[in-house]
């Protein structure tokens, strides 16, 4: 069966919540998505300069006014969406992402790979990998980094993710064309939504590299954004393409794996 | 310190091995290499027809005459070698790779994941991987579709390998692209050595897609052959700049890696 997933690729403005709220809620309206990702930190911005100033800005999840609204779009556009956000929780914070149906929310995910000063502004995920079963499909989230380790999603796709929802905020090169290996590996569908523009603050500026892309089992690129464009782009896919895993007759992807040459130093149990 | 390494990429003729002794032979002597990879199943070719047949062309390691030779071209050109070859034992065959060294035979692996019909006419390998201290760098090695697996290079990389030695058959079109990642997500260097040429045996006709290729650990690539040229190719690299492996000052790809989130289900411990 046939659903459209795609992507918003826009620019925010620093700390502009409101107006960041705005231009996501213009550019969701104007799509019919059935699943639809926004990119990392997509209500903030990303360069913050301190610990305090990510807390002043980050909300709680499900109460603040950002998971508020894209339950509100949810319910009037009858899709889910995915979206990164900063999300304050007893003193602490998370670069986090949620998501949210036409019947309101539904989970959310804290980054477990944090990048860069993102170490300093914000705490480590402490939840781990999950995927929500929304009736169509399974998705599973990860935000930006997490992509580089093959780890996440792996992990993600054992636990059955169809889709993997990847919002993210990319200043390499690298991730949009490891996007294909990673899918090709795993045999899913990934949703990578960047954000574009430069953000310069304090002593960093960072250029965003855009080319939010949907990328497919076969590793196969199904549509890839502008590098300096605002849009939103659906594409149609079967979900369950994502399920079988076998590439030919005598090998499967999952069933192929032999954890106990790897596990000890792959999935070593740490002090986590 | 410079170090020359390199693959060797030429078309084995099925069951003639005393012939591809003497093509591999020829290349290796016009080379300056200080570490050398041949293609998997370099002695024999690749299309088997049954397990009786493969018996038949197996070889003892390190008794066997493949082995035997690849030591003294290793100890004539002062060269280390990895190699593809079939192996006996005990009436068991592996599809495996030896290292040897100018002075002598040091160690062997047997492909952990088997590719379509070699499921038939090899036995998966029973010991793992291994890495391999020669000096100048640590080696690791896996064979052909084990790059598939994100766990194999992970696995080895976390053992301290600097370069994956990569014998490979490939008909699949994905590795060679694939392996900038799999070197960008480890940081280490790679040699894919292919094969090339078309092997038809039975109902069974392959294309090999040669393109052999030393990577880069930023994920560049370093050298790549010709899709159907017989070549010996080398490029002098520090692999010493694989172990160091911060992205920047925040980030280190091992240190950073969480495997209290994705040891169950990625390294999980399992019959073998």
């Amino acid at each position: 069966m046939g659903m459209k997933v795609g992507f918003v690729q826009f620019e925010p403005l620093f700390g502009e919540v409101d107006r960041n709220l705005e231009r996501a809620g213009d550019l969701i309206m104007g799509s019919d998505a059935d699943l639809l990702v926004l990119p990392e930190l997509f209500n903030t911005g990303y360069v913050f300069t301190s610990k305090e100033e990510t807390i002043s800005l980050s909300e709680q999840i499900p109460e603040g006014r950002t998971t508020q609204r894209l339950c509100e779009l949810a319910r009037e556009k009858e899709t889910f969406i995915v979206g990164g956000l900063a999300e304050k929780d007893n003193g602490r914070t998370f670069n986090s992402a949620v998501l949210v149906s036409p019947g309101g929310y539904i989970g959310r995910y804290r980054k477990t790979h944090l990048f860069f000063e993102e170490k300093v502004w914000f705490d480590p995920g402490d939840e781990g990998f999950k995927v929500y079963d929304i009736g169509t499909c399974t998705v599973g989230i990860m935000i930006c980094f997490d992509w580089f380790f093959p780890e996440s999603m792996r992990a993600l796709s054992l636990m059955g993710a169809d889709i993997i929802c990847h919002p993210a905020n990319l200043v390499l090169p690298f991730c949009q064309e490891s996007m294909k290996t990673r899918c090709l590996e795993n045999h899913v569908f990934a949703i990578t939504a960047n954000r574009t523009g430069t953000e310069a603050r304090g002593d960093t500026a960072l250029l965003f590299t855009g080319m939010s892309q949907v990328t497919g089992p076969d590793g196969s690129v199904l549509f890839r954004g502008g590098g300096d464009s605002e849009e939103v782009r659906t594409v149609e896919i079967d979900p369950k393409a994502a399920r079988d895993k076998n590439v030919n007759t005598y090998n499967n992807l999952f069933a192929d794996r032999r954890p106990g040459f790897y596990g000890d130093l792959v999935g070593k149990n740490t002090k986590e």
